[in-house]
C-alpha cells in the first residue's frame, strides 16, 4: 500500500529538512526521508552538516581551542593551572552528544511541524500521472507517492583515485571528527575549509600537521589579501603548509601512510604520518537515487541539473542544496529549500548567490560575502578598498586577540558596498551585519555613518567603511 | 602668548578626541585638551571609557571569564588543569597594559591626524569676539584661543550622600578595577550596567557579592522578557541581586563597611562587606569648566544645556557626551563628536537616539537596540513579538553556551522592526546586525530572508525575525 503526500523530500540535511518544515508550513502534506544511522542504529537526520559537518567540526574546534588557549595564553591573565591535559575519548563523546542534541531536534521539528519521517534510502521507483513512486528501503520499506519530490541527497568526501577512505589510516571528514587519540603526525591533502578547521583541532591537541595543497594559491576563493593575512597566522601556529604540489602515490605503511608528492619547486619528496585527511572536495549524492528509473537528468559530476529556480528536467521534481551546482554550505542548502517550497506554493523567492556569506572556523576565522578585489579586477570594475586592523579595535585588545581585519570594497562612483572580508577574532559572526548592509544595497558611507557599539569588534566594520573614504577615526 | 585654533576640544574621551580627530579631517586646526594622568604622570587620554570604563572592564571580564570557564567548564570538552588559580596582580597588570595601548593609540591619532595634545585641564577663560580664550593648567599652563569649543569632559561616579568614594573600603569603577585580591564579600550598591559587569567580575573569582538595587525592577531599562532572562542566569551564578532596596546608612568597620538598608518587605538589615561598590548613575563633569566666566548654561544636574545638535547657549560652544542629556555611552559620544564636528564644517548629519545600541558585557551578555516591549505597550503601538532561543541554536551548541534569546519586535502592520532584544553568547557583536536593519527601517521578514551563516549565533536573529511571523524553521 502505498501513501501519499502533497510533497517528498529526499535527504534530511540542511537542505532537505528546513524544505520539509516550511513546505507543511506552507499547508502541504510533507513526507522526508534520510538514512542517515546513529551509532545506535537509529534514524540521524541532518546530513553531512549536522553528522559530520558544520556542527560536529565545530564542537571540537571549541575544545581545541579551550585547550591550547589555556596552554598558551592564560599566564598573560594571571591564570595558572597545573599541567593542561587534554582527554580526546571524552571531547569527542561530547562532540557526539552535540550532534545527537541536533539529530534529535530535527526529529522533533518534524513532529511540531506535522512532516512523516522515513527512516531509510529513498529512491526514484517510476514516474506517475501527475506525480512520482518512491521507494523508501530500509528496515521499514514503503512506497511513498507525491506530485512533488524535492531531492536533496547532499554530497561525499572525494577520495584520491585509487585510495579508498579506510577511516582508520585514510579518513574523509567523517573519520577525522572520531579519532580517539591525537596523531603524532598528521597529513592533509586539500587546504580548503575542512583541511584547514581539521588540520587546526588535531594541531592544537598537539599533532604535527603538514597540509598538501595543489594549487600555488592559498584559499585562492578568499580576498587575496585576507588569504595572506590568514596564511601569516596559520605559519605562526605551526600549521605547515605546501603549497602547488602533486601528489603521487599514497600507501598504507605497516604503521600509518606514506605520502610521495612533487613539490612545488619540482623536487620529489615523501612524507610519512600516521594519519592522511583527504579533503579536496565532495561528489554529489545521486548514487542510489534510481534517477535514470524516471529520467531526472544528471550533469557528468553526477550532479542533479537544476535552473536558478532549482527546477529538474522533470515536471515537479526539485533539488537542492550541494546536489545541485553552487558552494556547497548548509546555508544555500537551507535557502533554497525553503526558495523551493515556496515556489511550489506559488510564491516568487530568489536566493542570491551574490550575497551568501562563507565562514571557516579556523583561528583567527575567516569569513566573507560577495565579491573579492581580484573578481573586481578580473571584471574591470572600478572600486575603492578600506581596511581596518583589529590590532587597533579595543576590543581586540581587551580580548587580546588582534590578529586580522576587515576589508570593504566598494564601488568607485556608487560607493555601494561590493564585498566584504574578514579574518580575525568572531567573524564568522561579524559578517552577518555584512550581509544585511549588502542586501539593502548598503554604500560605505550608509556603514560608516550607523552608530556601532563601542566596545565591539564590529567596530572596525565601521572603521573599515571609513577607510573607504580614507578617513579611519581609530587608525 | 596665547596660540590660536579654528576648535579647541575640552576632554580626550571618545567624544572629544573622535570630534578633534574628525575636525582635524575636514581641515580644522584643533586642539585638544585633556587633563588624565597615567601612573607615571604622563597624560592618558582617552577618558572614563579608556581609563576606568569600557576598556578595562571588558579586559578583567575577558580574564576572569576565562577563569570561571576553566574551572567550571573544562571537564566536559575532555579538558584537565589541576588546579586553577588566579594571581590578581597579574590579572590587573595585563588591563593596564590594554589601558595604556590605548591611552598611546589615541596620542598616535593626534600626531596623525595633526591635532594639538595639551595635557592639563582646560576651562574657559573668558569669551573674545567671535570665539573664546581657553585656559590650560597643568604642568605647563598655556592659553589658547579658538572660535569654537567643543565640551566633552564626560561623567563621573556619583556617591552616596554623606559617603565619598576613598576608593580603598568604599569603591567608585575606579577602585572596584584595581582591587589588588579578592574580596571575600563584596556589596555593590545599584544594579545597573557598572554594578553588573563588576559584580561579575569579582563573583567569578570567587568573592561572595550581592547588589543592591534600589528599583523594584531589575533593570528596567531592558525589555522586560530579556531582563528576567538574564536574572534567572545570574541568580544560578550566585549573584546575589536584591531588589526594591532602601539603603540607610553607610558606615566604614574596622574590617570593611556595614551597610543597612531596608528590604523591600521593609525587613531592616544590615549588610557586612570588606569592599562596596557605589554604582548608583554618573554626574556630568562641569566642575572646574569654568562655566560662568562665559556664562555657559548648565541644568539642574550640572549638565550642558544643549539642544538636538549639541548647540549650547552660546555661539561656537558645542557639548557631547556625558557631559549632555542623553545615554551615558561611549559610542554616543563618537557619533556626537563626528556630528559636531561636521556641522561645524556646514555639513548636516544626523545622529538617531533611537538606534544607539546598547550593550552589558555579563555573561550572558545582554544587547539591545530600539524600543522595548514594554515602551511599545505604553505608547499603544500595535506590534508583534518574535522570540528564539539559544538552546536551539547549533552553534550555540557546539560552543556550549545556550543561555539566552534573540527577540525582535516589529510593527503589526509594516512589520518595521521596531526593536532587537537579545540575552546570550556574543550578543555584543550580534546587535550591529540589528542596529543595520533598523537604520535601513527593514522589516522582520526581510532579515528573515537574508542568508546567514550556518552555524553561527546570528541565525538566532533570523530565526526570531522568522518567529515574529510564527514560522520558525528551528524552534
Amino acid at each position: 500500500m502505498s501513501q501519499t503526500f502533497d510533497i517528498v523530500v529526499i535527504g534530511a540535511g540542511p537542505g532537505g529538512y528546513i524544505a520539509a518544515i516550511r513546505a507543511a508550513q506552507l499547508g502541504f502534506k510533507v513526507a522526508c526521508i534520510d538514512e542517515w544511522k546513529n551509532a545506535a542504529g537509529g534514524p540521524a537526520p541532518g546530513g553531512t552538516c549536522t553528522n559530520v559537518g558544520c556542527i560536529p567540526s565545530k564542537a571540537l574546534l571549541q575544545s581545541s581551542e579551550y585547550f591550547e588557549h589555556a596552554r598558551l595564553h592564560f599566564a598573560e591573565h594571571g591564570i595558572s593551572t597545573g599541567a593542561v591535559r587534554i582527554d580526546v575519548p571524552q571531547m569527542i563523546a561530547r562532540k557526539d552528544a552535540v550532534v545527537r542534541q541536533n539529530n534529535d531536534g530535527i526529529l522533533y521539528l518534524f513532529k511540531k511541524n506535522k512532516v512523516t519521517f522515513f527512516h531509510g534510502r529513498g529512491s526514484f521507483a517510476r514516474a506517475l500521472e501527475g506525480g512520482y513512486e518512491i521507494a523508501v528501503s530500509g528496515a521499514q520499506p514503503a512506497t511513498l507517492q507525491a506530485r512533488h519530490v524535492i531531492v536533496a541527497t547532499g554530497s561525499r568526501a572525494r577520495a584520491l583515485p585509487g585510495v579508498p577512505f579506510d577511516e582508520e589510516r585514510i579518513l574523509s571528514n567523517d573519520g577525522a571528527l572520531r579519532l580517539q587519540a591525537v596523531p603524532k603526525r598528521l597529513a592533509i591533502i586539500g587546504a580548503g575549509v575542512i583541511g584547514l578547521e581539521m588540520g587546526s583541532v588535531w594541531r592544537r591537541l598537539g599533532a604535527e600537521v603538514t597540509i598538501l595543497e595543489g594549487l600555488p594559491t592559498f584559499l585562492a576563493a578568499a580576498d587575496e589579501q585576507i588569504a595572506k593575512e590568514a596564511k601569516k597566522a596559520f605559519d605562526k601556529q605551526g600549521l605547515k603548509i605546501e603549497l602547488g604540489v602533486k601528489v603521487g602515490e599514497v600507501k598504507a605503511t605497516r604503521k600509518g601512510v606514506a605520502i610521495a608528492y612533487t613539490q612545488a619547486n619540482g623536487a620529489e619528496v615523501t612524507l610519512e604520518a600516521d594519519r592522511l585527511i583527504v579533503s579536496i572536495g565532495r561528489v554529489p549524492n545521486t548514487e542510489g537515487l534510481n534517477a535514470e528509473a524516471v529520467g531526472l537528468k544528471l550533469d557528468e559530476r553526477g550532479a542533479i541539473v537544476v535552473d536558478e529556480q532549482c527546477r529538474t528536467n522533470l515536471p515537479g521534481v526539485w533539488a537542492v542544496g550541494d546536489v545541485v551546482r553552487g558552494p556547497m554550505l548548509a546555508h544555500k542548502a537551507e535557502e533554497e529549500g525553503v526558495a523551493v517550497a515556496e515556489r511550489i506554493a506559488g510564491q516568487h523567492p530568489h536566493v542570491d548567490f551574490n550575497t551568501i556569506p562563507w565562514v571557516i572556523y579556523t583561528s583567527p576565522e575567516i569569513a566573507w560575502v560577495g565579491q573579492t578585489e581580484q573578481q573586481l579586477k578580473a571584471a574591470g570594475r572600478a572600486y575603492k578598498a578600506g581596511t581596518f586592523p583589529f590590532m587597533a579595535n579595543g576590543r581586540a585588545r581587551a580580548l587580546g586577540d588582534t590578529t586580522g581585519l576587515v576589508k570593504i570594497l566598494a564601488d568607485a562612483v556608487t560607493d555601494e558596498i561590493l564585498g566584504v572580508h574578514m579574518v580575525g577574532p568572531m567573524v564568522s559572526e561579524l559578517i552577518a551585519e555584512a550581509v544585511v548592509a549588502m542586501e539593502f544595497k548598503a554604500s560605505a558611507e550608509d556603514i560608516a555613518r550607523i552608530c556601532h557599539a563601542h566596545p565591539s569588534l564590529s567596530e572596525a566594520t565601521k572603521e573599515a567603511a571609513l577607510a573607504v573614504d580614507k578617513r579611519t577615526l581609530n587608525f
